[in-house]
């Protein structure tokens, strides 16, 4: 097969072809690069560049497999991979070492006052009242339940916390002590200490998160969100962190992105914020790639047994 | 038994004499307070105090075991007591958590970048350049394999890393993929990403890590220091966090606390302190206390079983 690809693989497109040297590999700058011979020949395409469309991908007329090395696939053309045959498979779950482990990061960054003790430390001061909380025996509540949550619920666990897991029907799911279904959600926010939304966005999760909500976690909580912005609006956001019906909020992601610089959630001290990067990492095409060769081992006559394949009829 | 503590326990004295409703427990507030009845009568001492020396010990006459709320025994009068043949107990274990948590938040602190994203926050800034480093796959290599780094290890093993405990005999410990003796501890500094010096300070532990050793662990090494800052000499400390021999230090612990302010450390860009708080906790007593409860329940007469029981001839 003739495979380009429009990701930066460096040393791994090396990797890959000498591990299938059946295959052609050939990288390309991007999707306005490629050449004539490259849309009339290409049957796989390794891409994540929102401009692949149906345009585009009318002019590959030998495209079999499109390789997307991003989880989310809603502004592919669906419809016309589906009509055509194209199999897609996507990079899900690549991100879920990076941000559990920054889950942890704020946790830290909160319950062992990092931020205060820095700031000692610029000072020269020794002496201090600052106390530290504990992880141990916290109780730690996950809005979603997917590879992110199950991974940070596994260490959480390691660190002797208890975790609860919010998932559509409450159904069973390793490392959490207890699930909730997404109704009953309350019930779970007051017992946690801390609650982490995970959620991708869909019409679903879209302001899901509502006033009350925030008052069953109560002023007890560390809201964490490195799902989607949008499952709380920005003003209720701010509302409760201004008022403290939760005691502090980590956020990596925002309603509006890029954040703006006058946003009022700067004027608020009881928030901790990062540049939605929580799910960046030195590894990712390679994580991405080892996920591509498993499925290229298997092959494409055998696709239905793919890692990661979209099920066109689901859109995930 | 009549059973004095001078550690301020609340209402877990409270809850001790309810549950051991056949013994009389009276708190004072210090050894200073005892009265001559409580020195005549107190069979039971439960006491964290450097004024408990001999002088006052030969006035308890009736004294049969000391409970200490703390790890280290070395300024006792432990002759004395071995000669007395009364009983000592200390809270060995009490700071496994709280410090193995805080390993963990100096790795964060680092690897995260927590600073740096939150200067950037303080800024209003949003779009940056700060990448960040994952824990998983790192290999981090524990000085001392006791309760502390057998717990942080297995949260390292959590998080997926590699994990090497240095002890003196290389003897396997649990959580530890691979063990190695002080004698061979460089070889497993080179491996490491992150070294974490865990020991007591004794005899063998005064100055043991030279330059030599930081030379081994070099410029990728990020060094935890938890244990006694006399590992290592200041001066040999400087020179390789200013020389760049290492990356960077986390360290809690000094050769001489508590540290001046005008120590040469402030000056270090390469470096992260605290003031001897990671052991704190606000669960300390209750901790302390479970394993006196531990050992009330197996009875003075069967001290032989006790938990933490003091060995006095090895001293711990």
């Amino acid at each position: 097969m003739k495979i380009i690809s429009t990701v930066k693989l460096k040393s791994l497109l090396n990797d890959l072809q000498q591990e299938f040297n059946e295959h052609e590999f050939i990288e390309r700058e991007s999707l306005d690069h490629l050449t004539a011979e490259d849309l009339a020949e290409a049957e796989l395409l390794i891409a994540y560049d929102s401009e692949l469309d149906q345009q585009l991908l009318e002019q590959m007329t030998n495209l079999r497999w499109v390789v997307w090395y991003a989880a989310g696939v809603n502004n592919l053309p669906l419809t016309y991979m589906k009509e055509r045959g194209i199999i897609l498979t996507n990079a899900r779950g690549v991100h879920k070492i990076q941000i559990s482990e920054f889950i942890f990061a704020y946790i830290m960054q909160d319950y062992k006052h990092l931020n205060d003790y820095h700031d000692l430390q610029q000072s020269h001061g020794y002496q201090t009242k600052i106390r530290t909380a504990e992880l141990y025996a916290q109780t730690i509540c996950f809005i979603g339940t997917g590879e992110i949550a199950e991974n940070a619920a596994r260490i959480a666990q390691a660190f002797g916390m208890k975790t609860i897991g919010i998932n559509t029907d409450g159904r069973e799911v390793e490392h959490f002590n207890e699930t909730v279904s997404l109704n009953y959600r309350r019930e779970a926010f007051k017992k946690a200490d801390i609650v982490v939304n995970v959620l991708p966005e869909t019409d679903a999760t879209i302001n899901l998160l509502v006033k009350e909500d925030f008052q069953a976690m109560g002023e007890k909580a560390l809201f964490i969100n490195v799902g989607r912005g949008t499952v709380v609006e920005e003003a209720v956001l701010i509302e409760v962190l201004k008022n403290k019906i939760i005691r502090k909020a980590a956020l990596d992601v925002f309603y509006q992105e890029p954040l703006d610089a006058a946003s009022p959630l700067y004027k608020l001290d009881n928030i901790i914020m990062t540049p939605h990067i929580t799910g960046l990492s030195r590894r990712y095409n390679e994580r991405a790639t080892n996920i591509f060769k498993e499925n290229l081992k298997i092959g494409i006559d055998n696709s239905k047994d793919f890692i990661n394949l979209v099920d066109y009829t689901k859109g995930y």
